[in-house]
């Protein structure tokens, strides 16, 4: 982790650890290059960071500020995908049904730019919140790319250990949503009935050179659906 | 619009018009300063913009590439939220259901930050897509900041007039998203069942100086409601 992303995480600490509110007004740029002991432009590439996952906004001339939103149970659909962090405070758990090394169905060779003899590790697991179901998934993994997986690594975070066992480097991701209706199989595994909203989110991740490497398919309990987003302005 | 900002514009609207695919390098950084006269600084920002809006990657010592996704159908979530853009080849209207100016809900006052006696644009609408029901959607705005609004405007580009218009600068904003089952109601405005699935997203848009000035719920028919998120790195 690069310096500046280090004082970003600091920062993000400081405001959850002391609760500090939408609108809260943060030190001024040079009480935090006092504060850390480095140059301007380190300290500025850590609230530009900031401001890019949500956490602070800048207003010219007048400060930076905090940014939070109120809403209780609210996950963020972006950042921590892997769901530990924001949901620390909740009781996580997964079981896995699934995993085997198996050819790419035309779908999969499709999201994951690949040919039909390749071989790609496939996982199912349903997981679980606070005891009820939150979500079962189908991931397809490029076993060129993710060449090793197992029953222990897959019921715990896969992406950390694809991020700190593989040593690989997580680039960018596309997201795919969508409500639809349950189908049998999907509600049994749910605990829902046939025909209740599902909200899926199907999603690739690639590594910092382009390539695909993760294409999964979440379907969500509905009842344990909640998402936030925080949008800056560039994207408006 | 900034220098930078045109500049990625331009660079983005070649993309879409050669039609470009993801992967496709972009030409050097030299090339670019060239061709727009521009100092390497403003391009680098204009490419920095790119990769925020998910149109580009850009791989260390390798070059700059066309970030793209394959999906047909699926519009953005994050970008143009006022649908115009990506939606332009669609034929898309809305019917004004209600404008009125009210006082406020408890529910509204704690997203708008407002007290009771704060005058709202009550704007209640459905929007069509194709002939068919895409969502409804209610919005409120604080009348201290959005001070006019009537029929026509609110039949067109609501976020247009607030821009063009008023002048406005729209700083950022929160979604919440959640799927859930349709009432009787809902369902009659959406041309479906009662209990079908419904895809929900409420926003809060804010100034740029952290003020709220939109609160809105809209509710999308199911069938219809198919988006994608460009995520990056920095972000996962």
């Amino acid at each position: 982790m690069l310096k500046y992303q280090q004082i970003a995480n600091e920062i993000e600490k400081y405001i959850q650890d002391h609760d500090l509110k939408q609108g809260y007004k943060l030190p001024v740029l040079e009480a935090f290059i006092a504060q850390y002991g480095v140059s301007k432009s380190t300290i500025t590439k850590s609230l530009d960071l900031l401001e890019k996952k949500g956490v602070v906004f800048q207003v010219r001339g007048s400060g930076i500020f905090v940014r939070r939103h109120k809403r209780e149970g609210y996950v963020s659909l972006l950042s921590n995908q892997g769901f530990k962090k924001d949901l620390e405070d909740f009781q996580l758990t997964s079981k896995v049904i699934e995993l085997n090394v198996v050819k790419p169905t035309q779908e999969v060779m499709d999201n994951l730019n690949i040919g039909p003899d390749h071989d790609v590790y496939y996982v199912k697991r349903v997981r679980y919140i606070n005891g009820e179901t939150l979500c079962f998934e189908e991931s397809y993994y490029n076993k060129e790319i993710v060449t090793y997986l197992n029953k222990e690594i897959v019921s715990e975070s896969i992406f950390q250990y694809i991020r700190e066992g593989l040593g690989l480097k997580i680039g960018f991701s596309d997201l795919f949503l969508h409500a639809d209706q349950l189908s049998p199989e999907e509600a049994e595994l749910l605990g829902l009935e046939p025909g209740n909203p599902k909200f899926c989110i199907e999603s690739l991740f690639y590594l910092t050179n382009g390539q695909p490497f993760d294409f999964s398919k979440v379907t969500y309990n509905y009842k344990q659906s909640h998402f936030f987003i925080q949008v800056n302005g560039q994207l408006i």
